[in-house]
């Protein structure tokens, strides 16, 4: 028989320090982390977590895919689960903030609240998600995907990371067996409620202490094949030419401009080129190049598509060259829940937090609970923008105030 | 004792079949030619060609880098002596033609001429150049430069192939053996004459014959490199970028319309570009990449790099970014001798021919020997402009015409 303690006797939780300790499984040369799905390091840091968890005197359990849990009891018989958390794996060389401090401060809400008031009428579930960043294998939002039941079993069977091993054999080797699988879909969830770093420089450049999401943006990725003519640098006039790179540039610059004017919201990003031949004295016969386009809501998105496609198909037909365009993403944006949306600047302005309503251009949890149940998702400010790199950095200040804006927010829900 | 025979008795050479049979020397797949210098197929093909020439009574002799020259001496002496012909040496999978026409060329016509005439008063030698294209080693005019005297052995102490093979080692196993190198240059050279393809599309759309040079181009070349900041498709707002790729696009298309706009004869090209880190969800940090440009004005070349260097520096300064330009080619253009050029149109006119004066945009053999004798360079058409490719085509009558021409001029200059 586990003697348990009662919740939270043990010692005062510290947000910096347990960013920090967490950070110690999988630390990466440069002061960042390697914790990939089902690595060692990903298996060691949820296990180190249950414990913390279990000392603490939370319930805690795995589901079927390793999402950890650590459950406090409401007072109230059949009351559904408030979820708060975030993700527990990394990027490689990621940094130590993004997806960790979110549990950390749910944690340490949890704590708080109880120390402060004992158990909430509602039950709060800290949850530390098994994986978000879709960094190890080509699948992402595996935790959220399998609470929600967006993803089962067969969504893997055929996923393999770069070394050829398969998402199931790296289950069963970090301790979940797929043949024990049972569905961990909820259906007891009243809410989800996510902070996060923001990864991006909005709330720094604007001296805001936290970010309140109404939206995260959807995505629709594409690659654009160019085919021009191949032809020598020395001897074909400039009106002879079908010069890819050339014609490339020319499209570059429209999708900047145009997503510069349509939308104070749209970003739209060539991040990705290859031409060929790729020598300095041929003409480019032929360029590929990637547009990530962003915005949270699809009609925007899709007018500009239209108008970027229009733009394509004029500038083909006038050199006389062929412009393809093949998608191969689309996310659709996602709306935060608009009444906890409501509660969360309420008690923002209450505690006098420095505050800014933001879309998220980033994908999170929160977007895929956000189609499930009312979700909401809170940012504090990510210094000069950095993430997914060991530079990535919050302040002590900035921590400390997402954790009393999270603590008074599942207050208000819970209590 | 070598028994010869009086020259040019045994056969009637045909110049179709006569490039068709060098082709046969380092086939490549798809029908090109590897032929790069020193290596088995060359020293097989220049061995042939000497054989070719002594069975038709020249006098042939090899200088120490591989140069293969063959002799009919003219009557007048201490004539000095007209050198016609191009280089033997192909880029990988290259043309049939680029090169081995214009020797095959040479000695047809020297053929006709004796058979029509007997022996000239000038001294004409055909040359197989050893080397032009630079593809093996990364050194280009190796053939011509000796010759002409601006290189020299101690221009090849350091250079290797792809497989780090010295140049001098590749010559000694070629049959040069560096330790008994004799300077090639020579203080007996009348003038040169090439017959070389087009390697453009300019004789192909005009549906002209022949191609009188009048210069052969200046080239630079830089390589730009424009640094920017690294960050998050999703979370950087349009006006908080500084987006390397989409700056560039502004270059590339300011290069492109500067060019057009500026001089019909300057061609500008962006042929490499890489992007860091080239991943369709990161902004670009760095986007390095090439520009060609050519004219056949040095003060047109030196005007246009002002100007771009200045939209580069606007550009710089307006985005908060660094765009460096590092120039790592300065070629001068150089001009062909005006008398002989003023000599093969009235040649052209006299027989005929279709002709078109032209600017050579591509370098050739005759661009060293330009600033060291009078030198004219003919071209005739290639099929669609396509060159250093097994595609590299030109049509018989074309070849012929080329033949005819350069028999006439080197019958006005010889005899």
């Amino acid at each position: 028989m586990v003697i348990k303690s009662k919740p939270f006797e043990t010692k005062t939780l510290d947000v910096e320090s347990m960013v920090k300790w967490l950070a110690s499984f999988g630390q990466s040369d440069g002061g960042g982390v390697n914790r990939l799905l089902y690595s060692s390091p990903w298996v060691e840091a949820q296990h180190a977590l249950r414990k913390e968890m279990d000392d603490n005197g939370l319930d805690t359990y795995f589901d079927s895919v390793g999402n950890l849990f650590g459950r406090l009891t409401g007072t109230e018989k059949k009351s559904k689960t408030i979820l708060t958390g975030s993700h527990i794996d990394s990027v490689t060389n990621g940094g130590v903030y993004d997806g960790v401090y979110g549990i950390i401060a749910s944690l340490i809400a949890v704590e708080r609240l109880y120390k402060k008031y004992g158990a909430p009428k509602k039950t709060i579930e800290v949850v530390s998600l098994c994986e978000e960043e879709g960094s190890r294998f080509p699948i992402t939002f595996w935790g959220s995907g399998n609470i929600t039941g967006i993803y089962s079993l067969t969504n893997a069977l055929t996923v393999k990371d770069s070394d050829g091993i398969s998402l199931l054999e790296a289950m069963k080797r970090a301790g979940f067996d797929p043949d024990t699988y049972q569905s961990p879909k909820r259906n007891d969830i009243d809410s989800f409620i996510e902070v996060h770093v923001e990864q991006g420089v909005v709330l720094d450049k604007n001296k805001e202490s936290l970010g309140l999401v109404s939206h995260i943006v959807g995505q629709k990725r594409f690659t654009i094949q160019v085919v021009g003519e191949s032809n020598h640098a020395g001897t074909t006039p400039m009106p002879y030419r079908k010069d890819a790179m050339s014609v490339t540039a020319q499209l570059i610059s429209y999708i900047t401009e145009k997503a510069k004017e349509l939308d104070p919201d749209l970003v739209a990003t060539v991040g990705k080129l290859t031409a060929k031949p790729n020598v300095p004295n041929v003409i480019a016969g032929e360029v590929l190049f990637t547009l990530d386009i962003r915005h949270h809501q699809e009609e925007v998105l899709n007018h500009y598509c239209k108008i970027i496609q229009s733009f394509f198909n004029d500038t083909a037909a006038k050199n006389g060259m062929t412009i393809t365009m093949e998608q191969w993403m689309d996310a659709k944006p996602v709306t935060m829940d608009p009444e906890l949306a409501e509660l969360s600047k309420h008690v923002a302005t209450e505690k006098g937090i420095a505050f800014k309503r933001l879309i998220s251009g980033a994908g999170h949890d929160a977007q895929i609970f956000g189609t499930f149940c009312p979700t909401a998702l809170l940012f504090v400010p990510s210094k000069n923008g950095i993430s997914h790199s060991p530079k990535e950095y919050t302040n002590k200040q900035d921590l400390e105030n997402g954790v009393e804006m999270l603590t008074e927010f599942l207050y208000k829900l819970a209590y």
